[in-house]
């Protein structure tokens, strides 16, 4: 949690633009281990991206799953738009790019890493792996 | 909303197959804004899509995902399901491809259009952008 | 059902690797067709897959829709998802790829194959499409 999946032209970004914009997607879940947030960059020729039946080559499309938290109220849902927004503008609209972005959310418990069901939200557990950015054995706590 | 993601073999189609396809997809959604309307295409070549453990060179998969409407009922669901599959059977069946297409729905209040949440169904701001077939500044209305 | 999407490094896989994988994925589900188990890979340069902001050239992301069945209590749940482990670990933690896999549910409801709507969960339908591994039109059984 999350995966974004990122449909983009083909010389939209530079690998240190993904980079860029991969980092700054993880600074919006500051309440998660980092190694939680997953990028993919998919780039696409016209021809295999299409909006409303056209071929088109300045269009990003970016499909998120959220597993580990919910959105618990739609005023925080709206903020977190929000904040969302401003972080990718710079990836996105600033470069000229139209673009539309969904997410959906996941059951959290299937879901793996490494073989460990994840710690449960604000565990002892999820902190020590926060603190760490890496998965460890699990204590239960 | 919607997004498709046509997962099918190398040769299958051609840009313009592809278009028309996109664009026949597009005709399934008359009440939504055509630039709603998401395609994406990967080739994969045998080796990288198999079903039932074996690797297929004739085989289409489909995964849709629906943002902005969900069906009511089953009879709406089962009319629009064989409306899609007589509008896909030209790509699919008729070219001798066996397929398989399924759809989830996911939140339509956690999605942005250009920084943007889209304007609730049948809205007046809807059916200005359905109009424009482009995002225009929302008024609420 | 189930649609199994596994982005992972370059030269994680041989094409044989690949089959072995999506044939002991097919095992995880036995009483499902085989042939409703679709697997795809995508391989993703370091430049093209982030996890936690950073490239990585050693991790398996894997994102998989079940779509026939969902798990009906946490027992069984957490159950499966061992089985999946040991199941997987040959492709995944035995190889010295860090891996996360998370499982959406879909609904049913909304799916296809061949132009039909597949049989229910246990139906005579359904038992004729395990024995074919093919779907043959439906007595409504």
């Amino acid at each position: 949690m999350p995966l974004w999946t990122i449909y983009h032209p083909v010389d939209a970004y530079t690998p240190a633009d993904r980079q860029a914009m991969a980092a700054a997607i993880t600074t919006l879940y500051p309440i998660l281990p980092k190694f939680y947030v997953g990028v993919v960059f998919h780039a696409m020729t016209p021809d295999t991206l299409f909006i409303g039946g056209e071929p088109r080559d300045n269009f990003v499309r970016i499909a998120v799953d959220h597993i580990a938290r919910q959105f618990s109220d739609d005023d925080r849902r709206g903020r977190w738009l929000t904040w969302a927004n401003t972080t990718l503008q710079p990836f996105l609209g600033d470069r000229g790019f139209d673009w539309e972005l969904h997410i959906d959310e996941t059951p959290p418990n299937i879901w793996l890493i490494q073989g460990m069901r994840p710690p449960g939200p604000n565990s002892e557990d999820e902190k020590r792996w926060i603190e760490a950015n890496r998965p460890l054995p699990l204590t239960g706590a």
